[in-house]
Protein backbone atom coordinates (compact mmCIF):
# COMPACT_ATOMS: atom_id res chain seq x y z
CA UNK A 1 0.00 0.00 0.00
CA UNK A 2 1.44 3.25 -0.90
CA UNK A 3 0.31 7.15 0.23
CA UNK A 4 1.27 9.89 -0.79
CA UNK A 5 0.85 12.90 1.10
CA UNK A 6 0.52 16.20 -0.30
CA UNK A 7 0.79 19.09 2.29
CA UNK A 8 1.15 22.60 2.87
CA UNK A 9 3.62 21.87 6.29
CA UNK A 10 4.64 18.12 6.26
CA UNK A 11 6.72 18.73 9.39
CA UNK A 12 3.27 18.23 11.20
CA UNK A 13 3.09 14.55 10.66
CA UNK A 14 7.00 13.68 10.72
CA UNK A 15 7.01 12.05 13.85
CA UNK A 16 3.33 10.43 13.52
CA UNK A 17 4.60 8.34 10.38
CA UNK A 18 8.08 7.48 12.11
CA UNK A 19 6.99 5.93 15.42
CA UNK A 20 4.54 3.69 16.43
CA UNK A 21 2.72 1.09 14.63
CA UNK A 22 2.81 3.40 11.05
CA UNK A 23 6.41 2.86 11.33
CA UNK A 24 5.68 -1.01 12.23
CA UNK A 25 4.31 -1.01 9.02
CA UNK A 26 6.97 0.95 6.95
CA UNK A 27 9.72 -1.13 8.35
CA UNK A 28 7.73 -4.70 7.74
CA UNK A 29 7.21 -3.05 4.13
CA UNK A 30 3.67 -2.89 4.59
CA UNK A 31 3.11 0.56 3.73
CA UNK A 32 5.23 3.23 1.77
CA UNK A 33 4.50 7.02 2.78
CA UNK A 34 5.65 9.73 1.07
CA UNK A 35 5.55 13.38 2.01
CA UNK A 36 5.18 15.74 -0.35
CA UNK A 37 5.68 19.43 0.04
CA UNK A 38 3.55 21.87 -1.91
CA UNK A 39 6.29 24.60 -1.72
CA UNK A 40 8.46 22.47 -3.86
CA UNK A 41 5.83 22.38 -6.49
CA UNK A 42 5.63 26.32 -6.32
CA UNK A 43 6.70 29.27 -8.44
CA UNK A 44 8.32 32.38 -8.05
CA UNK A 45 11.41 33.81 -5.44
CA UNK A 46 8.74 33.42 -2.60
CA UNK A 47 7.35 30.43 -3.27
CA UNK A 48 3.99 31.17 -2.44
CA UNK A 49 1.25 28.70 -1.75
CA UNK A 50 -1.59 30.67 -1.19
CA UNK A 51 -3.21 33.53 -2.21
CA UNK A 52 -6.66 35.40 -1.50
CA UNK A 53 -10.06 34.31 -2.30
CA UNK A 54 -11.82 35.84 -5.28
CA UNK A 55 -15.17 37.13 -4.27
CA UNK A 56 -13.89 38.39 -1.08
CA UNK A 57 -13.48 36.74 2.47
CA UNK A 58 -11.53 36.15 5.32
CA UNK A 59 -8.60 33.70 5.21
CA UNK A 60 -6.35 32.46 2.49
CA UNK A 61 -6.87 29.78 -0.06
CA UNK A 62 -4.17 27.41 -0.97
CA UNK A 63 -3.54 27.93 -4.73
CA UNK A 64 -4.09 25.14 -6.99
CA UNK A 65 -1.25 25.08 -9.20
CA UNK A 66 1.11 23.67 -7.00
CA UNK A 67 -1.37 20.86 -6.40
CA UNK A 68 -1.86 20.21 -10.00
CA UNK A 69 1.82 20.05 -10.57
CA UNK A 70 2.41 17.57 -7.75
CA UNK A 71 -0.52 15.55 -9.00
CA UNK A 72 0.03 15.45 -12.38
CA UNK A 73 3.58 14.22 -12.02
CA UNK A 74 2.38 11.12 -9.38
CA UNK A 75 -0.50 9.96 -11.68
CA UNK A 76 2.25 10.12 -14.53
CA UNK A 77 4.10 7.46 -12.47
CA UNK A 78 1.61 4.79 -11.24
CA UNK A 79 -2.04 4.46 -10.98
CA UNK A 80 -3.85 5.77 -8.02
CA UNK A 81 -6.87 3.81 -6.73
CA UNK A 82 -7.91 7.15 -4.65
CA UNK A 83 -7.54 10.35 -4.61
CA UNK A 84 -9.14 11.67 -1.27
CA UNK A 85 -9.63 15.62 -0.22
CA UNK A 86 -10.20 15.53 3.53
CA UNK A 87 -13.06 18.21 5.13
CA UNK A 88 -15.32 18.55 7.92
CA UNK A 89 -18.38 18.66 4.73
CA UNK A 90 -17.05 15.11 3.14
CA UNK A 91 -18.89 11.60 3.69
CA UNK A 92 -18.50 10.20 7.10
CA UNK A 93 -15.52 7.98 7.88
CA UNK A 94 -16.24 4.75 9.50
CA UNK A 95 -14.82 1.13 10.10
CA UNK A 96 -16.46 0.02 7.46
CA UNK A 97 -15.47 2.42 5.24
CA UNK A 98 -11.38 2.04 6.85
CA UNK A 99 -12.25 -2.11 6.09
CA UNK A 100 -13.02 -1.09 2.51
CA UNK A 101 -9.53 1.62 1.73
CA UNK A 102 -7.78 -1.41 3.52
CA UNK A 103 -8.16 -3.60 0.54
CA UNK A 104 -6.90 -1.22 -2.01
CA UNK A 105 -3.15 -0.05 -2.82
CA UNK A 106 -2.04 3.25 -3.83
CA UNK A 107 -3.54 6.68 -2.51
CA UNK A 108 -3.26 10.27 -2.68
CA UNK A 109 -4.61 12.44 0.20
CA UNK A 110 -4.59 15.70 -0.28
CA UNK A 111 -3.99 18.38 3.11
CA UNK A 112 -5.82 21.29 3.20
CA UNK A 113 -5.20 24.07 5.64
CA UNK A 114 -8.31 25.73 7.67
CA UNK A 115 -9.58 28.02 5.15
CA UNK A 116 -9.54 25.74 2.23
CA UNK A 117 -7.88 24.70 -1.33
CA UNK A 118 -8.72 26.47 -4.59
CA UNK A 119 -12.25 24.16 -5.75
CA UNK A 120 -10.48 23.51 -9.36
CA UNK A 121 -8.41 20.75 -7.25
CA UNK A 122 -11.13 18.84 -5.99
CA UNK A 123 -13.56 19.21 -9.52
CA UNK A 124 -9.93 17.85 -11.70
CA UNK A 125 -8.96 15.20 -9.02
CA UNK A 126 -10.34 14.41 -5.90
CA UNK A 127 -12.24 10.90 -6.26
CA UNK A 128 -13.73 11.72 -2.49
CA UNK A 129 -14.48 13.86 0.18
CA UNK A 130 -13.73 12.77 3.30
CA UNK A 131 -14.77 13.76 7.10
CA UNK A 132 -13.31 12.14 10.04
CA UNK A 133 -16.29 13.61 12.18
CA UNK A 134 -18.20 16.77 12.89
CA UNK A 135 -15.45 19.06 13.87
CA UNK A 136 -12.92 21.54 12.40
CA UNK A 137 -9.05 20.88 12.43
CA UNK A 138 -6.41 23.16 11.62
CA UNK A 139 -5.42 21.26 8.55
CA UNK A 140 -5.92 17.91 6.98
CA UNK A 141 -2.50 16.48 7.67
CA UNK A 142 -4.29 15.28 11.09
CA UNK A 143 -7.29 14.10 9.54
CA UNK A 144 -4.97 12.20 7.02
CA UNK A 145 -2.82 10.54 9.89
CA UNK A 146 -5.96 9.28 11.36
CA UNK A 147 -6.91 7.59 7.86
CA UNK A 148 -3.37 6.31 7.22
CA UNK A 149 -3.41 5.24 10.86
CA UNK A 150 -7.11 3.43 11.01
CA UNK A 151 -6.51 1.75 7.39
CA UNK A 152 -2.55 0.65 7.74
CA UNK A 153 -4.05 -1.46 11.27
CA UNK A 154 -6.25 -3.45 8.71
CA UNK A 155 -3.19 -4.80 7.19
CA UNK A 156 -2.41 -8.29 7.18
CA UNK A 157 0.85 -8.18 9.28
CA UNK A 158 0.88 -5.05 10.97
CA UNK A 159 -0.72 -5.94 14.00
CA UNK A 160 1.18 -8.89 15.79
CA UNK A 161 -1.89 -10.80 17.11
CA UNK A 162 -4.09 -11.66 13.99
CA UNK A 163 -7.62 -11.87 16.55
CA UNK A 164 -7.03 -8.39 17.70
CA UNK A 165 -8.50 -6.70 14.13
CA UNK A 166 -11.14 -9.28 14.30
CA UNK A 167 -12.27 -8.62 17.48
CA UNK A 168 -12.21 -5.01 17.02
CA UNK A 169 -14.43 -4.51 13.77
CA UNK A 170 -17.40 -6.17 16.25
CA UNK A 171 -16.69 -4.00 18.92
CA UNK A 172 -16.97 -0.66 16.07
CA UNK A 173 -20.29 -1.82 14.80
CA UNK A 174 -21.99 -3.01 17.98
CA UNK A 175 -20.33 -0.48 20.51
CA UNK A 176 -18.96 -3.42 22.40
CA UNK A 177 -15.77 -2.87 24.75
CA UNK A 178 -15.55 -4.93 27.76
CA UNK A 179 -13.54 -3.54 30.48
CA UNK A 180 -9.79 -4.90 30.89
CA UNK A 181 -7.95 -5.89 33.53
CA UNK A 182 -4.40 -6.63 33.98
CA UNK A 183 -2.13 -7.13 37.01
CA UNK A 184 -1.87 -5.73 40.18
CA UNK A 185 -4.77 -7.84 41.33
CA UNK A 186 -5.48 -4.61 43.74
CA UNK A 187 -4.74 -0.98 43.37
CA UNK A 188 -5.89 1.89 45.28
CA UNK A 189 -8.54 -0.54 47.17
CA UNK A 190 -9.75 -1.54 43.71
CA UNK A 191 -9.88 -5.46 42.93
CA UNK A 192 -9.42 -7.25 39.71
CA UNK A 193 -13.62 -9.06 39.51
CA UNK A 194 -13.89 -12.46 40.80
CA UNK A 195 -14.65 -13.69 38.00
CA UNK A 196 -11.70 -12.89 35.58
CA UNK A 197 -9.37 -14.77 38.23
CA UNK A 198 -12.26 -17.94 38.00
CA UNK A 199 -10.70 -19.52 34.99
CA UNK A 200 -14.39 -20.21 33.90
CA UNK A 201 -14.16 -19.32 30.09
CA UNK A 202 -17.50 -19.41 29.27
CA UNK A 203 -18.74 -17.14 32.12
CA UNK A 204 -15.88 -14.77 31.83
CA UNK A 205 -16.98 -14.30 28.03
CA UNK A 206 -21.10 -13.88 29.32
CA UNK A 207 -19.61 -11.52 31.76
CA UNK A 208 -18.00 -9.53 29.12
CA UNK A 209 -20.64 -9.03 27.01
CA UNK A 210 -22.97 -7.95 29.48
CA UNK A 211 -20.67 -5.09 30.96
CA UNK A 212 -19.78 -4.09 27.59
CA UNK A 213 -23.51 -3.65 26.66
CA UNK A 214 -23.72 -1.67 30.13
CA UNK A 215 -21.17 0.69 29.34
CA UNK A 216 -22.03 1.30 25.65
CA UNK A 217 -25.33 1.99 26.81
CA UNK A 218 -24.54 4.64 29.96
CA UNK A 219 -22.05 6.50 27.15
CA UNK A 220 -24.94 7.00 24.33
CA UNK A 221 -27.09 7.74 27.26
CA UNK A 222 -25.08 10.61 28.28
CA UNK B 1 -5.40 26.58 28.59
CA UNK B 2 -2.71 23.60 29.53
CA UNK B 3 -2.83 20.07 28.26
CA UNK B 4 -1.23 17.32 29.86
CA UNK B 5 -0.72 13.91 27.77
CA UNK B 6 -0.10 10.62 29.48
CA UNK B 7 1.38 8.47 26.37
CA UNK B 8 2.83 5.23 25.65
CA UNK B 9 4.85 6.03 22.79
CA UNK B 10 5.09 9.96 24.02
CA UNK B 11 7.90 10.31 19.99
CA UNK B 12 4.50 10.12 17.83
CA UNK B 13 2.84 13.24 18.44
CA UNK B 14 6.23 15.15 18.86
CA UNK B 15 6.62 17.07 15.36
CA UNK B 16 2.92 17.47 15.68
CA UNK B 17 2.95 19.49 18.53
CA UNK B 18 5.76 21.42 17.48
CA UNK B 19 4.55 22.41 14.24
CA UNK B 20 1.54 23.90 12.52
CA UNK B 21 -1.13 25.92 14.47
CA UNK B 22 -0.72 23.93 17.72
CA UNK B 23 2.79 25.35 17.91
CA UNK B 24 1.83 28.65 17.02
CA UNK B 25 -0.35 28.35 20.27
CA UNK B 26 2.35 27.57 22.02
CA UNK B 27 4.32 30.25 21.13
CA UNK B 28 1.68 32.76 22.17
CA UNK B 29 1.48 31.02 25.47
CA UNK B 30 -2.14 30.95 24.55
CA UNK B 31 -1.65 26.54 25.40
CA UNK B 32 0.91 24.98 27.66
CA UNK B 33 1.72 20.77 26.38
CA UNK B 34 3.43 18.36 28.10
CA UNK B 35 4.03 14.85 27.22
CA UNK B 36 4.01 12.35 29.68
CA UNK B 37 6.03 8.99 29.10
CA UNK B 38 4.15 6.36 30.65
CA UNK B 39 7.53 4.81 31.11
CA UNK B 40 9.03 6.62 33.34
CA UNK B 41 6.33 6.21 36.12
CA UNK B 42 6.67 2.37 35.88
CA UNK B 43 8.92 0.20 38.37
CA UNK B 44 10.99 -2.45 37.89
CA UNK B 45 14.17 -3.04 35.82
CA UNK B 46 12.22 -3.57 32.62
CA UNK B 47 9.94 -0.71 33.03
CA UNK B 48 7.18 -3.05 31.64
CA UNK B 49 4.27 -0.58 31.68
CA UNK B 50 1.83 -3.30 29.64
CA UNK B 51 0.39 -7.03 30.96
CA UNK B 52 -1.83 -9.81 30.20
CA UNK B 53 -4.93 -9.31 30.70
CA UNK B 54 -6.75 -11.12 33.51
CA UNK B 55 -9.38 -13.65 32.08
CA UNK B 56 -7.28 -14.30 29.12
CA UNK B 57 -7.74 -12.83 25.53
CA UNK B 58 -5.31 -11.55 23.41
CA UNK B 59 -3.22 -8.51 23.13
CA UNK B 60 -1.72 -6.48 26.15
CA UNK B 61 -3.03 -4.40 28.62
CA UNK B 62 -1.69 -1.04 30.12
CA UNK B 63 -0.95 -1.19 33.46
CA UNK B 64 -2.60 1.23 36.00
CA UNK B 65 0.25 1.62 38.33
CA UNK B 66 1.85 4.33 36.04
CA UNK B 67 -1.20 5.88 35.84
CA UNK B 68 -1.95 6.20 38.99
CA UNK B 69 1.36 7.45 40.04
CA UNK B 70 1.46 10.38 36.68
CA UNK B 71 -2.38 11.43 37.26
CA UNK B 72 -2.09 11.51 41.40
CA UNK B 73 1.37 14.12 40.92
CA UNK B 74 -0.90 16.03 38.41
CA UNK B 75 -3.51 16.32 40.66
CA UNK B 76 -1.41 17.05 43.36
CA UNK B 77 -0.22 20.08 41.77
CA UNK B 78 -3.17 21.73 39.88
CA UNK B 79 -7.10 21.11 39.44
CA UNK B 80 -8.15 19.75 36.15
CA UNK B 81 -11.45 20.23 34.38
CA UNK B 82 -11.58 17.08 32.57
CA UNK B 83 -9.38 14.10 32.42
CA UNK B 84 -10.50 12.68 29.45
CA UNK B 85 -9.41 9.11 27.65
CA UNK B 86 -9.91 8.47 24.06
CA UNK B 87 -11.79 5.25 22.84
CA UNK B 88 -14.38 4.48 19.66
CA UNK B 89 -17.36 3.62 22.18
CA UNK B 90 -16.82 6.49 24.16
CA UNK B 91 -19.54 10.32 23.38
CA UNK B 92 -18.94 11.30 20.21
CA UNK B 93 -17.06 14.29 20.21
CA UNK B 94 -18.07 17.34 17.50
CA UNK B 95 -17.79 21.02 17.36
CA UNK B 96 -20.20 21.93 20.01
CA UNK B 97 -17.82 19.70 22.42
CA UNK B 98 -14.81 21.11 21.12
CA UNK B 99 -16.45 24.98 21.49
CA UNK B 100 -17.56 24.24 25.39
CA UNK B 101 -13.97 22.23 25.86
CA UNK B 102 -12.56 25.44 24.89
CA UNK B 103 -13.98 27.79 28.15
CA UNK B 104 -12.00 25.21 30.30
CA UNK B 105 -8.62 25.30 31.56
CA UNK B 106 -6.93 22.25 32.36
CA UNK B 107 -6.72 18.77 30.61
CA UNK B 108 -5.51 15.39 31.21
CA UNK B 109 -5.57 13.43 27.89
CA UNK B 110 -5.40 9.43 28.94
CA UNK B 111 -3.89 7.57 25.45
CA UNK B 112 -4.18 4.02 25.45
CA UNK B 113 -2.36 1.78 23.36
CA UNK B 114 -4.64 -0.29 21.06
CA UNK B 115 -5.80 -3.72 23.56
CA UNK B 116 -6.58 -0.80 25.72
CA UNK B 117 -5.74 0.51 29.42
CA UNK B 118 -7.11 -1.04 33.06
CA UNK B 119 -10.58 -0.20 33.94
CA UNK B 120 -9.37 1.15 37.43
CA UNK B 121 -7.57 3.51 35.82
CA UNK B 122 -11.03 5.00 33.93
CA UNK B 123 -13.17 3.99 36.85
CA UNK B 124 -10.49 6.35 39.87
CA UNK B 125 -9.85 9.54 37.19
CA UNK B 126 -11.96 9.60 33.95
CA UNK B 127 -14.45 12.74 33.85
CA UNK B 128 -15.68 11.83 30.11
CA UNK B 129 -14.76 9.12 27.31
CA UNK B 130 -14.39 10.58 24.02
CA UNK B 131 -14.55 8.93 20.55
CA UNK B 132 -13.37 11.21 17.84
CA UNK B 133 -15.25 8.97 15.06
CA UNK B 134 -16.22 5.84 14.76
CA UNK B 135 -13.16 3.86 13.63
CA UNK B 136 -10.57 2.09 15.46
CA UNK B 137 -7.02 3.87 15.73
CA UNK B 138 -3.52 2.29 17.29
CA UNK B 139 -3.40 4.66 19.88
CA UNK B 140 -5.49 7.39 21.78
CA UNK B 141 -2.22 9.66 21.24
CA UNK B 142 -3.72 10.70 17.42
CA UNK B 143 -7.35 11.26 19.08
CA UNK B 144 -5.49 13.37 21.33
CA UNK B 145 -4.04 15.58 18.87
CA UNK B 146 -7.11 15.74 16.84
CA UNK B 147 -8.78 17.42 20.53
CA UNK B 148 -5.78 19.36 21.02
CA UNK B 149 -6.00 21.01 17.31
CA UNK B 150 -9.86 21.26 17.27
CA UNK B 151 -9.74 22.83 21.09
CA UNK B 152 -6.90 25.42 20.31
CA UNK B 153 -7.86 27.27 17.33
CA UNK B 154 -10.99 28.37 19.04
CA UNK B 155 -9.22 29.87 21.16
CA UNK B 156 -8.67 33.65 20.71
CA UNK B 157 -5.30 34.55 19.61
CA UNK B 158 -4.74 31.29 18.19
CA UNK B 159 -6.21 32.16 14.44
CA UNK B 160 -4.68 35.55 12.53
CA UNK B 161 -8.38 36.32 11.98
CA UNK B 162 -11.17 36.35 14.07
CA UNK B 163 -13.99 35.69 10.88
CA UNK B 164 -12.55 32.77 10.29
CA UNK B 165 -13.21 30.78 13.32
CA UNK B 166 -16.87 32.31 13.55
CA UNK B 167 -17.71 31.47 10.35
CA UNK B 168 -16.44 27.61 10.21
CA UNK B 169 -18.78 26.55 13.67
CA UNK B 170 -21.75 27.55 11.38
CA UNK B 171 -20.47 25.73 8.68
CA UNK B 172 -20.16 22.82 10.99
CA UNK B 173 -23.67 22.62 12.28
CA UNK B 174 -25.49 23.71 8.68
CA UNK B 175 -22.70 21.66 6.59
CA UNK B 176 -22.52 24.85 4.37
CA UNK B 177 -19.11 24.88 2.82
CA UNK B 178 -19.02 26.81 -0.11
CA UNK B 179 -15.91 26.26 -3.12
CA UNK B 180 -13.33 28.67 -2.76
CA UNK B 181 -11.12 29.92 -5.59
CA UNK B 182 -8.04 32.09 -5.56
CA UNK B 183 -5.80 33.20 -8.37
CA UNK B 184 -4.91 32.68 -11.54
CA UNK B 185 -8.36 32.78 -13.20
CA UNK B 186 -7.67 29.51 -15.36
CA UNK B 187 -5.96 26.74 -15.22
CA UNK B 188 -6.17 23.75 -17.33
CA UNK B 189 -9.00 25.32 -19.02
CA UNK B 190 -10.51 25.83 -15.70
CA UNK B 191 -11.96 29.17 -15.10
CA UNK B 192 -13.06 30.85 -12.10
CA UNK B 193 -17.07 31.50 -12.16
CA UNK B 194 -17.89 34.63 -13.66
CA UNK B 195 -19.89 35.85 -10.37
CA UNK B 196 -16.68 35.82 -8.44
CA UNK B 197 -15.56 38.23 -10.44
CA UNK B 198 -18.32 40.98 -10.50
CA UNK B 199 -17.67 42.66 -7.24
CA UNK B 200 -21.63 42.15 -6.60
CA UNK B 201 -21.07 40.62 -3.26
CA UNK B 202 -25.05 40.50 -2.43
CA UNK B 203 -25.40 38.20 -5.45
CA UNK B 204 -22.06 36.58 -4.42
CA UNK B 205 -23.30 35.76 -1.10
CA UNK B 206 -26.24 33.89 -2.39
CA UNK B 207 -24.42 31.75 -4.92
CA UNK B 208 -21.99 30.81 -2.08
CA UNK B 209 -25.38 29.39 -0.09
CA UNK B 210 -26.55 27.86 -3.09
CA UNK B 211 -22.92 26.29 -3.82
CA UNK B 212 -23.22 24.84 -0.48
CA UNK B 213 -26.25 23.64 0.29
CA UNK B 214 -25.22 21.46 -3.52
CA UNK B 215 -22.63 20.06 -2.35
CA UNK B 216 -24.10 19.49 0.75
CA UNK B 217 -26.73 17.62 -0.70
CA UNK B 218 -23.95 16.11 -3.68
CA UNK B 219 -21.94 14.30 -0.53
CA UNK B 220 -24.56 13.36 1.78
CA UNK B 221 -26.43 11.52 -0.63
CA UNK B 222 -23.55 9.51 -2.01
Amino acid sequence: MRFDIISANPKILESSLNNGLISRARNKNLAEIYLHDLRDYSEGRYKQIDDEPYGGGSGMILKPEPFFKCIERLLSERQYDEILHFTPQGKEYNQKRANDFSLLKNFILICGHYRGIDERVTEKFVTQEISIGNYVLSCGDIAALVFIDSVVRLLPGTLHDAESALSDSFQVETGFDYPQYTRPETISGMKVPDILLSGDHKKIGEWRKQKALEKYKRIKDN
